[in-house]
């Protein structure tokens, strides 16, 4: 039995998302939000779609401390908060797995444009937050919630991580690869999340054009296992 | 018989690799470079692989008057400086596609960094300077030119392609999936090159960790003809 999956803001449509496809595995994940109601009753959704999930909702800083590998899934407009909210929470050894995506629609703008990261990335920024021997790996932004949470639709794509250590990339690449479908796919060090942020606001003008959720594939790796 | 490609800077590696791609299908090609002995010896070449290839080696300036969709692959230190130099060529009605990659390598940076352009991308740049009437598209970024020039190799990937034009984007299109195992990918606006220009450093950050040359590939669009 594997360790829980805290999800902060595991309410929203990602977060969410990730939630059941990790519930339907049996892997244990605990729904974390500022409102610990919404928690509830996410967590209530999660199980009315999955008899069996085993499922919490819980308040964000909660939520945090209940697994080793904590996914962040907020709005990025909400990400420096939430972060800083969970600065006591977050303890050295932990990962937090940073998903957010610095969509211009933060600021009223369009979902296909970004707005520029003092620190280069969210998750860098994310870093730059977090307490020492809290290390940030980036991952999860190019995958579409709405159809994370179809689970008649079957996934095929790749998840890119970005992260500073190998090691801690590894055991992300892991709780990615649990989900049927979704390939992790080491995209270098964490300041590589400027660019794989960015790959959202590209999906979604795709998406506009050929009304659909895009996904995306890297060609032309070898088939051996990367991370073992 | 198709009219002939122009590809500025076809000596490149990449552009040298698009010759030889569309020279195997039967398409004339027109390589051009700064130095005229240099893009018949680039021809010389393409002959010697492809013995009934249709190719010519010819100065910038020439080779872009000899076809109506013009690509520009020369590395990002000598774009501003080529688009100026073709001001004059170029006439009203003709596309320009740039498949410039604003590599931090141009300023002995990592290949794995970019650098900032002013207007946004390496495309909006050339947009900028090309004369009223002539039209940038964005394309081809992330193919690996090593892999185009291995005639051995099957491609399988997409291609993603920016312009503020539908009916442009097409002809580029077109072009790009006379190619065998590419697909052309509508990526929206020109502004969108910001992003599609990225691809290429973060590639390179994979080919770096899993000794390959990766490419990409949008996942779930319909199968229907985009582009018909």
């Amino acid at each position: 039995m594997s360790e829980p999956i805290p999800i902060i803001g595991g309410t929203g449509a990602l977060g969410y998302g990730l939630a059941l496809r990790w519930a339907r595995q049996g892997i244990a994940v605990v729904i974390g939000s500022r409102k610990p109601e919404r928690a509830a009753e996410a967590a209530a959704r999660v199980r009315a779609t999955l008899p069996n999930a085993a499922v919490e909702g819980l308040p964000n800083d909660e939520a945090a401390r209940r697994g080793p590998i904590v996914f962040l899934t907020v709005p990025f407009r909400a990400q420096s908060e939430t972060v800083n909210n969970l600065r006591e929470a977050l303890e050295p050894g932990q990962l937090l797995v940073d998903c957010t995506v610095p969509l211009a629609a933060a600021i009223s703008g369009k979902a296909t444009r970004s707005v520029g990261v003092w620190q280069g990335s969210a998750a860098q920024q994310a870093q730059e937050m977090v307490s020492d021997g809290v290390t940030v790996v980036s991952a999860l932004q190019s995958v579409s919630a709405p159809v994370l949470a179809d689970l008649d639709t079957d996934l095929d794509e790749d998840v890119l991580v970005c992260g500073d250590r190998k090691a801690a990339k590894a055991r992300v690449a892991e709780l990615v690869e649990r989900i049927p479908g979704l390939r992790a796919v080491n995209a270098g060090p964490l300041e590589m999340a400027r660019i794989s942020e960015q790959l959202t606001p590209l999906l979604i003008s795709i998406n506009a054009r050929y009304k659909t959720h895009a996904g995306i594939r890297i060609t032309g790796l070898p088939d051996d296992d990367h991370w073992g």
